[in-house]
């Protein structure tokens, strides 16, 4: 078992409303000094030793990203067992 | 100026519909070998450097996650200047 991340972030020249909120919110309640934010998604998937790099990034390309609006990446990562 | 990464998970104790929307997705369209998927947010936030390490844990307990249901790391990163 291993377990992979997947980041998908909006791409640099999409608006981020969402992201955008949240600024202004941070900046009413008091927090000074967070100049922009942007909110994308984290997957976690726990997959077997037999699934390639390859597959992964078809995975994340074709299933968890929009490759229109959004950037992907895929890192393995250590678990402790 | 600094970027801060903060992720967003459901707890592990906590049911995770999206993900479990996933992983079908994934076993219909013949991607074997992915056993789990639990679907989380990712926020990137442009910080200047008067902003300290327990504000930003206040941001992200308080703020960006709703800790009942959701486990949240903080983490300074890196960027090219």
């Amino acid at each position: 078992m291993a377990r992979v991340v997947v980041e998908v972030m909006p791409k640099a020249e999409i608006l981020d409303p969402q992201g955008q909120a949240i600024v202004g919110a941070l900046s009413r309640l008091g927090f000074a000094g967070v100049s922009d934010v942007r909110q994308g998604k984290r997957f976690e998937l726990e997959i077997d030793g037999s699934v390639e790099d390859a597959e992964l990034e078809k995975i994340a390309e074709g299933l968890l990203a929009n490759t229109v609006i959004e950037d992907w990446a895929v890192r393995r990562i250590d678990v402790e067992a």
